[in-house]
């Protein structure tokens, strides 16, 4: 076969099966299935293994290896025909939110594995091996932050800091880590097809994700592609405040220590600061623990979260400044301690990488909208490492973290199809030069 | 023995034993026992299922019988001499805060089991049957709201009610009384002494509770003994507040429903609507959840309870009547449900009662302080069926519901020898009549 032969535009498109990409999606939505529709698969639970069995298996029947690294982000790979060149790697993350959808991360997935499987049925073998992955939590609800794989994958995080970080529940990553490879260890005996181990990191040609838009631009525009131009920045913190408890029917106000109040204190100062008439600035605190959280006892300990993002690099940082002053200034008889636990600048991709995701698609009669992430993504640690591209589909009314989450057959048939080009050109690539 | 001998005054109190009382003290402690010197041993739990097999060995070494009503109160008898005759009662409860003391609760019920092994050292027979009691559930932590056993007992809430609430993890007390069934029922058959199911309710001929007082007045004073003049009122809630989950980074602020900031804007207007400069109103949240209360995801629902008292009826129930109005006024996008789950008056025992504690304590030289209880007991509930009265000693800084709880030997040995005393005198009259 001949380069020529497998550059021919749409070949690989043309064998994207859409009935057999939604019913993959319907087959890992079952797992951590919840009654409303949605999805519980956190990253590192048996739910998380079982979706990566599943995979394991559908890589199988095509021949492609399973591999895990260090890290626990999951593998499969097709070598290319040039088998020692850098891979072009392709996928998202199986992990879901506590109350998640069925798409948020699976799609990216599941659409790089319809677009290998594609070229496999059209007969084009491509020079360079592609690898389909899921990088291990991406979502960051169950082991704060999200995106440690692909952040270990790309050495932006050391690997001994995010086996160190626990759960709720006081387990680390490390454990959770082990966990999965006995359960994955288990199911080999009874017959999952083997996962080998593998190293961390390695050279990667280019990176290419496929993600629902998480926001409604592309459906209020009736546009089924975005071409990613970046990703908003994002700063995350841990706000522990330190209290006292007291019984709720004899302690005087005056002399309370309430942990709580003072916490209300604090996100009422960071919502009236980072309060902008654009509406650009994104501020959450979504999680919000308390000690002992007994309804009457003066709360002794609360630890909250902040996420705080904005598209422009400077108003990000300026804003984040203001953090830890603003919590300390409003802790009343409490003692406050602030983490500042990530700090991402927005980013730009390269226009390259856009240019090829907008041509394929072009190539293939498909409409495109150039827009830009405000959701983070794994992609924003790949970037540091290779070329790196972002396709999105739309996102019903913008709804996601949330089990009503819907993406449209049609809309994520397009835009496996437009990944499909984009990854049989980059696998042919200068893999011989 | 005639009667006169029994009311000899002094003579159950010269048989209670310091070093006893707060040995007992010490082995409760370790059940459930805190790394910071605390107890964790909340309502139905495995650790309250022991405390319970504890007493009931302590019991069977005197020859009271152990004895479980439907409600999961917890009684020890010592029959009288007229064994038909409406008991005294006297004890507290065995359960405690998730991070609570070691004196709270436990007190009352060791002191009550003192004083009645004093008078059978004594060798004096009281007429009246006593029983020892451990209320279930006072502290309301785990199934709310609190005092369900005592509450059941007086008739003062439904058994169905009770047994209907749930926890948490959504464990019902029904289904949590079970366990402790199992757990005591296997203990049981390894030799645990018997213990006789009883039916809820029956006659009580008089109550009295002794409790450390969760205030700092009579050690600031320097008093023993509290005679405590009645019960502050108290109010609780549960408040639901809907909003949508929705993603941090890409969901506008216009476009939210966050449960959490309608929560907070809820628990500021609270707080500033009973902000009082005499400070005597308690307005507590000291439960706060969230869902699904991970960092990246817009709150899209949050649970907080209410805990509301003032010595003042009348003042109590017009700041209460205020609760819905400013939870419904403050819910901006959201939803929210408020439910009014307990609304007790401010209550006053009877004088004569009163006066039984002061007169036997001073019978015996120990000093009294006559004095309001700002937080509720059981002794709320058993007021509605029987005589009742409350003696209390001093709680070091009036720390309590805190893992720092603590009561000196000294304090605890005095008010066990008053309550001696008042039983005695309580168990020897009409009991023929």
């Amino acid at each position: 076969m001949n380069r020529e032969h497998a550059f021919q535009p749409g070949r690989a498109a043309a064998h994207v099966n859409r009935e057999r990409l939604q019913e993959r999606i319907d087959t890992l939505a079952r797992i951590g299935a919840t009654a409303r529709g949605g999805v519980n698969r956190q990253a590192l639970t048996r739910e998380d293994a079982l979706a990566q069995a599943e995979m394991t298996r559908w890589g199988a029947a095509l021949g492609l290896r399973a591999m895990r690294d260090p890290a626990g982000n999951f593998f499969l790979r097709l070598p290319g025909s040039v088998p020692t060149a850098a891979p072009v790697v392709s996928g998202s993350h199986l992990d879901s939110q506590p109350t998640g959808g069925r798409y948020d991360g699976v799609y990216g997935v599941v659409a790089a594995f319809e677009a290998v499987q594609a070229m496999l049925e059209a007969g084009v073998a491509p020079e360079r091996p592609i690898e389909i992955v899921a990088w291990m939590n991406e979502e960051g609800s169950r082991f704060a932050p999200g995106m440690m794989g692909s952040a270990a994958f790309a050495g932006a995080r050391g690997l001994d800091v995010i086996l160190d970080a626990a759960d709720a529940e006081g387990v680390r990553v490390d454990e959770a880590l082990r966990q999965v490879d006995a359960l994955l260890s288990g199911w080999q005996d009874e017959g999952l097809p083997s996962i080998e181990a593998r190293p961390l990191g390695g050279a990667v040609h280019a990176y290419v994700e496929t993600h629902i838009e998480q926001g409604p631009v592309l459906e209020q525009r009736g546009v089924p592609v975005g071409v990613v131009t970046g990703i908003q920045g994002k700063h995350t913190w841990r706000v522990e405040v330190h209290g006292e408890a007291a019984h709720a029917g004899t302690a005087a106000r005056a002399g309370r220590k309430d942990a709580l109040l003072a916490a209300l204190d604090m996100v009422a100062a960071l919502r009236g600061a980072f309060h902008d008439t654009e509406d650009a600035v994104r501020f959450t605190v979504g999680r919000f623990e308390v000690v002992p959280n007994a309804p009457s006892v003066v709360p002794e300990r609360v630890v909250f979260s902040i996420d705080l993002r904005h598209p422009d690099t400077a108003t990000l940082r300026a804003l984040a400044a203001r953090v830890a002053l603003l919590c300390e200034a409003n802790r009343g008889p409490c003692e406050v301690a602030v983490h500042h636990l990530s700090a991402a600048d927005s980013l730009v991709f390269p226009a390259a990488m856009q240019a090829r995701v907008r041509e394929a698609a072009h190539a293939i009669g498909v409409p495109t909208l150039d827009l830009p992430s405000a959701a983070g993504h794994d992609a924003r640690y790949l970037h540091d490492v290779a070329p790196t591209a972002m396709i999105f589909v739309p996102c019903h009314l913008g709804i996601t973290h949330n089990e009503a989450e819907y993406a449209s057959p049609d809309d994520m048939y397009q835009g496996a199809r437009v990944l499909a080009e984009v990854l049989l050109a980059l696998a042919g690539e200068g893999a011989r030069a």
